[in-house]
Parts: structure tokens; sequence; C-alpha cells
């Protein structure tokens, strides 16, 4: 796959991996070939995380950027209760970039990968005079039918793992996409929908809602907040519930069952991450549901933060 | 897969497509879901194209960089002698740029897409203060083993679909990929080896020497010229044979047969392409046979431009 350009690293990033399980081709070749589980659905992803938007210089380190990358894929693999596989890495690098920090970025990379057992089996890498773009698409399998934004039901209990509002003080460049966790709650429960956060919850819960046709209520005193939330709070002037509704990138899964799962799930949470119940789906309509009982509606938009 | 920002676009886009068939999920959740066809491997590449080293603007329209984004990564599993299947498509865009533009780049990805039926099926839209840069992910499928780089024989001849050394004029954003032209040959010939032709005509022949340990001579006489590079020569003070051994992007296949698989290829081509043998894979070196007999040495390297 790669093209003219940066030979060296490739060959380098080549003698770093061993060809894993399944892999019939793996890098050095026009394209990867592998060996799909019998049975198995295939799940397919691309995301690419790029200079300025998604991390900015200095603050991320080479490492941190690879890390994020590849943890940003795998972490939508997981909102389908998915298992992640085999990765492919497309990066485009400023041409001054030495080659140091090119390993250190893929070391972070494979930190994550080999994590999860996912192999990197391909590649493009190029120069150019540009800021640094970097694409990781995934190759997951599925046994049974993927969990999707679309299945959440009225009377349905929504739930969230971790704590929320933690992603701009340097959550966004070290959390641990949540793939065992999804595949745990799949085996215990029914899932209906699911999504990870990576819009902010307010909005990913719009998101489901959209797919859903359902609307949706939050309870205030319930959602977890990051210790870092309240920090962020301190020095924003935004209240540590602000920035745990509209920061995205906390990568936490975000997901809807019955009622009677929830109680089960929530008694005895089947991980050491948190799990709590945050709201509930209803017929239209997202809201928050304050402390005191009142209810007020929420912008499900992506950039629209919030407002009381 | 599409975080914060062209929601607008991305609604649009997914207004245009049909699930195909095998789709399980298409655009609009945290991944895509497939099954995949009974017994296949599966092929996956990645490729990006990017704003001053593939293409510079206003040459390159939105239209004609959605193309070659599509076909330069079809391309890849035509060179695997493969079937390509479902993209997913990366994009980060300057925030400049209209919408207007972004449909006919997308309306581009499509044209190759619908024309090689690939189903686009999932992606991530940014956008960002940065240069253009486009990255495609191909799922294809393959049913018997892929053909790669490193089966080359010595003994074998050396064969290339179309004429060589016209992207520079255009040809780079105008190409068509070999898929038919790949799986025509693999059921009329046992394919030893096969590459597309990104690099350049010796950079690539130097990748299939390099993978399967062994060398190559290339006839001078023999090499076909596309029109566009003699055009080319005129303005650049190169000979036409230079830009078609040097320059990138022909994305014409490269492979290499028995002699008498080459043969009976050549006495009765089995599609309108033309199909030409120029040259044999030896022991090892990598040579030009010039018209006078004479033998000398090619550089390889994509980017070091051949000197007599």
């Amino acid at each position: 796959m790669a093209k003219k350009g940066e030979f060296a690293l490739i060959d380098w990033i080549r003698r770093q991996r061993r060809l894993g399980r399944g892999v019939v081709v793996g890098i050095g070749d026009d394209t990867a070939a592998i060996r799909p589980s019998k049975g198995a659905q295939v799940l397919l992803t691309t995301d690419s995380i790029i200079e300025g938007t998604h991390f900015t210089r200095p603050e991320a380190t080479a490492y941190r950027i690879g890390w994020k990358a590849m943890a940003a894929s795998i972490s939508d693999i997981a909102a389908m209760a998915g298992m992640p596989k085999y990765a492919v890495v497309a990066v485009a690098l400023p041409d001054d970039l030495p080659m140091r920090w090119a390993k250190d970025f893929f070391r972070g990379l494979c930190a994550v990968a080999d994590r999860f057992g996912v192999g990197i089996i391909g590649g493009d890498v190029t120069s150019w005079k540009g800021k640094i773009c970097v694409n990781v698409s995934i190759y997951g399998e599925c046994t049974g039918k993927p969990v999707t934004r679309g299945g959440a039901k009225a009377g349905d209990v929504i739930l969230v793992t971790g704590r929320l509002g933690g992603s701009l003080l340097g959550g966004h460049l070290r959390f641990p996409p949540r793939v065992e966790e999804a595949l745990t709650l799949r085996k215990a429960a029914r899932l209906h929908s699911m999504i990870d956060i990576s819009d902010g919850l307010s909005a990913d819960l719009g998101h489901i809602c959209e797919e859903s046709g359902v609307g949706a209520v939050l309870y205030e005193s319930e959602i977890p907040l990051a210790p870092a939330a309240k920090k962020a709070a301190g020095k924003s002037g935004k209240t540590p519930l602000e920035h745990a509704l509209s920061d995205g990138e906390d990568y936490e899964l975000l997901f809807t069952v019955s009622e009677r799962d929830a109680k089960r799930l929530t008694e005895g949470v089947p991980f050491e991450t948190p799990l709590t119940a945050v709201g509930r789906i209803i017929e239209s309509g997202l809201y928050l549901q304050r402390r005191d009982g009142r209810r007020t509606r929420l912008k499900p938009g992506g950039y629209e933060h919030f407002k009381q």
C-alpha cells in the first residue's frame, strides 16, 4: 500500500511485527490478506486523528498521538460489542519530523494494538508540507448481531461506563477503549443500543435517540463526574456537569437495556470499571432532569454546548 | 465513525447510498457490518491521497480528487487479483471548502466505486485548518490465494497492462483501476507475482525483485509508451522512456508468469487493454537492455530518477 517515501520507516515497522493468527499476507504487499473467522460478521471502521482538531503539540507527544489514533478506532469496534482484530494505518506526516518521532508514534500505536490483540497488517506512510493526519481503519469481528445505535426502546435504562468530563485535561490521550467491558456486557445482558462517547454525552445520546426514533431524559444527580471534570471546571468557568455533558472524547460506552437487565447489571457490576444508570429512554425529546426535579431541554448538537 | 463536524455532509452522503448485498450495517453507526462471502479470503488496504503530493489544485478538481482516491485504493485490490467490495472513506478537509466542493468530491468517489461495484459503507469527515487529506480503505475478497509481490521466479516473463509514462499530464487523475483485467488474467494463467505501478515501472519492478529474491531485465524496445509520455518529454527535457520508467501513478498491472503462459497471453490477449511482455526475471540485479544490446543498471528507488 505504501507509495513513495518513507521506505525506511516501513521496513522498520515490518521488522517489529510478526504475522498474527489468520494473517495470510501482512505488511509489505499491495494489500494485506486475512482469513475471516467462520460464521463471524465483519465490522469495518475508519477514524482520523488530525492535528489542531484532535490534538495539539507539544501537549500530545508522538507516543500519545499514536496511542489515541489506535484507541479511538478500537473504541468504535467496542461500541458495536465487537472484537477488534486487524488494523491498517495511514499517516501523513510533516516532512521535517525526525525518524525518532515516527518510531515513538508507532510505539504508541502498538501499545494499544498489542493490549487488545490487534494486528497491524498494513499501512501507508507519506510525508508532506502539511500537519499530522493519522488514519486507523480496523477490521473487527462479531458473532451474532452487532449492537447498533438504533435499537433503544422507550422504557430502557441508559447506562454509562466510567466517569465523564475528564477528556480536556489529558484524558483524550490516555483513555482505554472499553473492549472487554462491551463483550462482557453483551454476554450479561441484551444490549438494545450502544455508542461510544466521542462527541459528548448529550450529543451521542442524541445520536442513539435519532437512530432509534425515541427520546431520553438524563438525571443530573446520577451522571458520574470524572475528578478531572471538577478540575477543568475550576479553569473554564463551566460547571463539571457541563464538561461531562458536552466535552467529547471520553470514549466511554453509552448503552441502553431493559429495566430488569439494568437492575441486574448495576447490582453486580461484572467488571472493575464503574457502571452507572444515568437516565431513561422516553418517547421523544431530549431532557436533563435537574436535582430539584425540573426538566430542561438538552441540546444534542456536538458543538452546541449545554447552557442552563 | 464520524466525529464532530460535518453532520450535514454525512446525512447527504447517507441519503445517496443504498445498502448493498452483504451489508448488515451501513453509514451512520460506529462501524459498518458486513457478511463475508463463504470461503473467501479478505483483502484489506488503506491509501491516502494528499494535497501537494498526489495532486495540486486547481489542476485536480473536487471530482477528480475523489475519483483518484477511490481508484488508487481499488487498484491495490486489483494488484492482488482480488475483487473490491466495500470502502470506508476518511477525509480531512480545509474548513473553507464549500459544501458544493464536498458533494462534487463525493460524486467522484462514487463514480469509481459504482463502476466496480464497491459499496461505500462508512467514513469519517472532519474539517481543519490544513490541506486536503483523503483516505480510502477497501475491503476486498479473493477466492484462492492472493497474488503477492513475492512469487517471481528466474525465467518468468514480465508483462505490463496499458501504456506507461502518461501520468504527469493528467493520467494520474483519470486512470481506470485494472480490476477486470487482473481477474481475467488470474483465470487465464498462473500469475507468479503482481503489483500495480504506483511508484514507477523500475521502482515497482524493484519491489517484486526484492520480495521474490530475484533480479530482472527490462527491454527498452518493448516498453509500451503512452502518447502522453512523448508529450511530457517535449516539456520536461527527459526522454519518453524515462517518464515510462520513473514516473509513478500509471496504475497499470505489472506481473510475471511462466514463458508458456506469457506466450499464450500475448498471442491472444483476453481483453481490450494492451498487454505487453517487457522483460525477464533473472537471478539477480536490475537492468535495462538498450536497443543496441547493451545492459545498463536500473535504479529501483522510487524517487531516484533513471539516468543513462
